[in-house]
């Protein structure tokens, strides 16, 4: 018997794990090691089970589950994604790469194919960074570009560290967090974006990402009353910070189509209807394709600010605190879906991924490539986020098809 | 005897009291019914109780002190201010006016003087409006320009309720919050402008407040991922509260010097790294000295919203939740208070206060008038806000003179 996806059965756990967190407009909430985020691995970790799949759990909260194969020796095929979603998430982001792996798995159980080598399913931890930045935090520690310690003395908005919210969830496995014994890495997600949907695209081949950069800016004005206090007197810290959303869109604006910029998260002190503020903490990013013209915009980042400071007198500190890509993946597995894809009769795109994915933190250590699956109208990291069961399927077939290729 | 100020009594009352809630800087942190504040209204609450006052407090929280005149039939002169802050408050705004007051006492019974109408002192809830919205709480709800009931329902940015708040530090007094049975009302305060100081007056007569408009308002946008998602297909309520945000200053810049406009306070959502936010409440108020031209800045902040709400596609909703003002003060007690000032040689200038104060709920309902003392600067609201121990004593003493004359 052939192993092939049974979509009901995987369009049916998606759904399931959808309730979780469940919020207005069909989408889900689930923010990194939030009770909902627990339930949500539990569930998961039931799923595994009943497959009898073996779990294991690193100090950092990721999850590996793991089939074992025919030869001993043979180095594991890997693949997964993550469960966690942003504050207005989709029921597909990271979700569908964990549960068509999944598939994957039921579907040989089902077949009663064993492979040669050793198949690993992966939950990574905090992809979304929603609630505590860096994102990509599970993969970033597996893979000892962040130390441990670091990541655990994090803390969300609320005061709350990773090593709380690890511990109080029951998160924190005993296994030190490493690279593991794997001889490729795969995730499938979907594209977040509206060119495949457009190209009548049904798998994206991911050939790399783009080079994002990460800051956190702190505006430091002057605090006054908003009644007596007149405009050349004031050092609103508010008001700059609009500038610098402003210009960061501009920056956006002229690196389109293949660069983006976006001022997403604000703090304004003391944010006081009475005060004109003098505190505003803002965080943005700049990424492009190429990774020199994402440096570049960086540099009209920082001559904005600049500006900005001399003409308000005020000071605006920069964290660059974290980056990611670019990467390339690997040309190799990207041939081998493009070959899986064609073998279905699906048409493939070329796709550079705008956002990070916990791929790019395995990049550099595994062979590994990703797989997109379209997303209908392109909306993503909202409740509308949407791809077919047919859609889906068809990226969890050719993750299937390949996966045996690679694990014999 | 003659009963005067003692400048260094007064003075350190206000240090003393400075002592509750300080923070770096010489400034004070006493928001609204927060243990600061409830702690300063103890301290306050025991100078009064030494100097035998009666002390009643009605359901809002606000406090009456009163001192019994030789004519039972005779109505009360009151005086008074608050003693609440902004987070990042100083010493003196709303400070100076209950100290000297407590001073206008303490200086009456050293020197054995009894007037013949009685005199009441008043702390009043929540001026400053930081934690709660709007500003002048207890005086609005004392003067019946807004219901308790309305009032106690109102939640700051942590979801409690003024009635919680009431309840939890012991500040719901039995009295129903109403109108009291005065003859006049005379409020002391800090100019918190530069005028004062720059023109060598010592003493401001306040002859009228501008008139303040104040809106809450909510940029609805759409939520989307900051990495795929193009700019022509964002709706970013962030960036278009930033457009909003500069509309007001540019509005303000226009009315300028009569005019003011400032967005202040702001809440995002989602508020995560990876999020186009979609959801983005701001706060804006606009005033003028001439109530005409506030209402034609509104009406410019209405037409920049439309033209950023249809050039973004978002919508954005507009809360015009309170006023304040225009508020003639009584010429008859301004008069008082300038003859009072000349006869110690002081220099007044007439004054249009720019921030709202209690006195704008009194002077529909009492004869009422305020007088200014300068600020160092002009700096207010802010830890750096400073009054010298002569400026406070001068206004104190002015405001002695004319309760003398009042009460008989």
């Amino acid at each position: 018997m052939t192993p092939t996806i049974n979509s009901d059965r995987l369009w049916q756990s998606i759904m399931a794990l959808a309730e979780i967190g469940a919020i207005p407009g069909n989408g889900s909430c689930r923010m990194a090691l939030t009770p909902e985020d627990t339930a949500a691995r539990s569930l998961f970790l039931g799923w595994c089970r009943d497959l009898g799949l073996a779990h294991q759990q690193d100090a950092i909260g990721n999850q590996y589950l793991r089939r074992a194969g025919t030869d001993p020796s043979a180095k594991a095929v890997a693949f997964g994604s993550h469960l966690d979603t942003v504050p207005t998430g989709g029921r597909f982001d990271g979700i569908i790469g964990v549960l068509a792996g999944l598939e994957v798995l039921r579907a040989l159980a089902e077949a009663g194919v064993r492979t040669k080598a050793p198949l690993e399913l992966v939950n990574w931890m905090n992809e979304e960074g929603s609630r505590f930045r860096p994102a990509m935090m599970g993969s970033r520690v597996a893979a000892g570009a962040f130390s441990l310690a670091d990541a655990l003395a994090i803390t969300d908005d609320n005061g709350v560290s990773v090593a709380q919210a690890l511990a109080e969830s029951g998160q924190a496995g005993p296994l030190p967090p490493a690279p593991r014994d794997w001889s490729a890495w795969l995730e499938l997600h979907i594209e977040q974006g509206p060119v495949m949907e457009a190209t009548g695209a049904d798998i994206g081949i991911v050939v790399g990402t783009m080079h994002a950069r990460y800051f956190q800016l702190s505006v430091i004005g002057e605090p006054s009353h908003v009644g007596p206090t007149e405009m050349n007197r004031r050092h609103d810290s508010l008001a700059a910070a609009a500038e610098v959303i402003l210009a960061v869109e501009k920056i956006a604006l002229a690196a389109e189509p293949n660069g983006r910029a976006s001022a997403t998260w604000i703090e304004n002190i003391p944010n006081a209807r009475g005060n004109v503020s003098h505190l505003t903490h803002l965080h943005c990013d700049v990424r492009h394709n190429d990774a020199p013209a994402a440096v570049a915009m960086e540099g009209e980042l920082r001559a904005a600010l600049a500006a900005i400071e001399k003409r308000r007198g005020v000071r605006i500190d920069v964290d660059p605190y974290a980056t990611f890509g670019p990467i390339a993946f690997d040309p190799r597995l990207g041939a081998l879906l493009r070959q899986k894809a064609e073998a279905r009769q699906l048409a493939t795109r070329d796709m550079i991924a705008a956002a990070g994915h916990d791929s790019v933190l395995m990049a550099p250590l595994f062979p590994s490539a990703m797989l997109f699956v379209p997303s209908v109208g392109g909306i993503t990291h909202n409740p509308k986020e949407y791809s077919t069961p047919e859609q889906v399927a068809r990226g969890a077939q050719v993750l299937l098809d390949a996966v045996l290729e690679l694990a014999g």
